[in-house]
């Protein structure tokens, strides 16, 4: 097989795109039928092995001694096709293959559920070990493909390092939302590993202390949230991307936070043309000017103050939210988020320094002795997308506040890192699900996953 | 800040190679001190940054009016340091700095537990929070980096997809040890998920979904362990590069497996010179030719039969094994492994076509109905380092053994993956902490791992 596989749809296309494709090759490709119609004179395959978004057309006709074996070959199955590479400039692909050959390799049974028909979303999710042949999902995973290698290649690049923070943990980092418990034996739950164990929710804690070490540094997995919420935007399961930086303050944060968004953005809009095409087409129309506009905008900072008092003179001026009870110290809904983002800066914001209560204990506690170094970043269409703050290296100030939280246990190392060699240090959390979506323009969270984990959902 | 932060030792040493480093400029860096002597008109500084392996001297002098103030800067604290560079081509280290003034960023307490002196590991193991910041784990964390971005560049720059595979499963994959349980209730287990749910052994079997939409794809996340193992080499939670490739038979599986190892070993030789050294001079001596040979080798292809021949033979010629019992049947030990490749290959060897009873259910039955089209790729001072295998296409095989061992229960979507468009395919499976032991020469998994979690050990 090896010298056969060398050749892969993804070859030829990148090498049209160079201007390099050579007419009338002979070509040898295996892959899946995407579609097949016979008219009795020629046939017309669509074609596609996997290795591009785009469908190769397979063209058959009469002349072909094979052309009625060739007619019953089936949608869904798996075939090996020898044929001619023919260039089709006046035509909407840009070439084509004149078959040769077709052999069969793999069939598909008649019960096949994944049809040529639209299906539902819904209906796809529950055949989630099919659906990434389908054209949407094809779209979404390629993207989530490239979108996870821009992240890497933007803190390579940039001397981040990658650390794999652990997945079972003894402390449930910053105390968000309820957590999954892991256990080998149910009725001595502890004695594994000799503590009770949980499933992480965020590896920030532990990433800053190799932050503390390499300066630069970042995490890139699977976290989890126990929580019962059966929205579009809740997996039990995700991605997240939690960068920390030392000797920054939320002002390199914010600039951090900027230039990763608007590099990942560009890279997935360079290096996904058709597939954005085609959620701009039929997912999301308008999605690819959303995003140039993020990269073209200057992100303004703003503080949760000054935003407070816009909200209250929008509802003096009688803009309807859904809660129009506005006041300081109140967390912002996502309709107060987006009227911001949307209505007053026309673009993506920083909300900074939050109300103490309203945020995690780590974060920096402001001269104000109210406010803490925070930032959320909102963005037209969405509302919060990133949130990230200076982390408190005061050892007596994180001490008081973990001491009136009664978090220190198990946590000491936490703050020992501010009594040995500690310095000011910031970082972020970004939810990779979300980001895709939000790139995509799909809606639910559940379709932008592999295999989602939702409650009551444990399907393959 | 965000100028400042702008300059970095990685810049600096980066811009020394290219032969591009201005000598005499005025630099602002902040860092730790790695040491601090001082023998009374003279001071210097050991300072990392964190952004760079090697250390920078910083010097000070008599003549600067606050040397006594410098004189007590403490090991382990961060500092702002601003002064001139000063090439020194007479010396070890390329550069100097010629100290203006320094700026405690963070004190050192008295009580810091990682001392200037030479600590075992298992003292540093216990300090996990700390360790990344001692010379070895500095080294061992950057090669951690660069192998996992090489893994990452190797398959995207040949069209592969990352998938990230579910964590928490219903199924146990490949039945490989035993599992760890996630609940949220204790009382109700299953309430949930609606479902028993696990912590994954392997994405193998999702992955496969995705080589039959994708072609060639691939993992790499975490995986977990439930077995009381407490060797070196036992994690409960580790790393695995797990790709799958459609069209591909288990030649093409051992032509990817040597492409893919040459190239992320010589990545790491390329990118991490001054660790690697480092391990050839402290930890392993020799890493440095291992690796290189691995490189320089074409890997040999031996069949398992033909290994339990030469083996029977050594037993006759004299050489004594632990476990002398040879048969054909029987699973290798690592040092008849070791002996194979060290003694009679000289060299790394795929050891292929295994008997079926020792190998798992989706591997492909060969012709002879004994043996299936599994690979074990063996290495010189390590004995088996990938395990790879042409996977069952074959519905009624598939079937037949599945319900053999009775393991069909909520495994039908995979058994239908053979029924709807399949074809032949094949994987491996690498365990990424055992690939950075092998690489670095550390001889303990913990020591290989950011916060290892192992039976009776979780701290942090």
């Amino acid at each position: 097989m090896s010298q056969i596989r060398d050749l892969t749809a993804r070859k030829l296309f990148l090498s049209f795109y160079d201007g390099k494709l050579e007419n009338n090759q002979k070509v040898t490709l295996e892959g899946w039928v995407k579609s097949h119609r016979n008219n009795g004179s020629v046939g017309f395959i669509e074609f596609n092995d996997g290795s591009y978004f785009k469908n190769i057309q397979l063209v058959y006709d009469k002349e072909n001694p094979n052309f009625d074996v060739f007619s019953k070959v089936k949608y869904g199955s798996s075939i090996q096709v020898k044929g001619k590479l023919v260039l089709t400039p006046e035509m909407k692909q840009p070439f084509e293959i004149h078959v040769d050959e077709i052999s069969l390799l793999g069939d598909c049974a008649e019960d096949y559920p994944l049809q040529k028909k639209k299906h539902s979303f819904e209906f796809l999710r529950d055949i989630a070990y099919l659906r990434p042949r389908a054209n949407t999902f094809n779209a979404i995973y390629r993207v989530r493909n490239t979108l996870a290698y821009a992240i890497h290649k933007y803190f390579q690049e940039r001397g981040f390092m990658y650390v794999q923070t652990p997945i079972i943990t003894a402390n449930d980092a910053e105390g968000a939302g309820q957590v999954f418990h892991v256990v080998n034996d149910f009725k001595h739950p502890e004695a594994f590993f000799n503590a009770p164990a949980c499933l992480t929710v965020s590896g920030q804690l532990h990433v800053e202390s190799f932050a503390m070490a390499f300066r630069d540094v970042y995490t890139f997995g699977p976290t989890f949230r126990a929580e019962n919420s059966n929205t579009n935007r809740h997996a039990s399961e995700f991605w997240m991307i939690e960068p920390e930086i030392a000797f920054a303050d939320l002002d390199d944060d914010m600039d951090l936070i900027e230039s990763f968004l608007k590099y990942i953005i560009k890279y997935v809009l360079d290096n996904c043309k058709d597939e954005m095409q085609f959620f701009n087409n039929f997912i999301d129309k308008g999605v690819i000017d959303k995003l140039n506009s993020v990269i073209a905008s200057k992100f303004v900072r703003m503080e949760y103050t000054e935003a407070i008092e816009l909200l209250k003179k929008a509802v003096e001026n009688g803009h309807k939210f859904d809660n129009n009870n506005i006041f300081w110290g109140m967390d912002l809904n996502s309709e107060h988020e987006r009227y911001i983002t949307e209505e007053i800066v026309k673009g993506p914001v920083f909300l900074i320094n939050y109300p103490k209560e309203i945020k995690a204990f780590y974060m920096k506690l402001n001269p104000d002795n109210k406010t803490v170094a925070a930032c959320d970043l909102l963005v037209p269409k969405e509302g919060e997308i990133v949130g990230g703050s200076q982390r408190e290296e005061d050892y007596a100030k994180l001490q008081a506040k973990m001491k009136e939280l009664g978090n220190e246990k198990g946590l000491e190392w936490y703050l020992n890192l501010r009594k040995y060699g500690g310095c000011i240090h910031s970082g972020f959390g970004l939810g990779f699900d979300r980001l895709l979506m939000y790139i995509t323009g799909m809606q639910n969270i559940r379709d932008v996953q592999p295999f989602p984990r939702t409650p009551g959902s444990l399907k393959y």
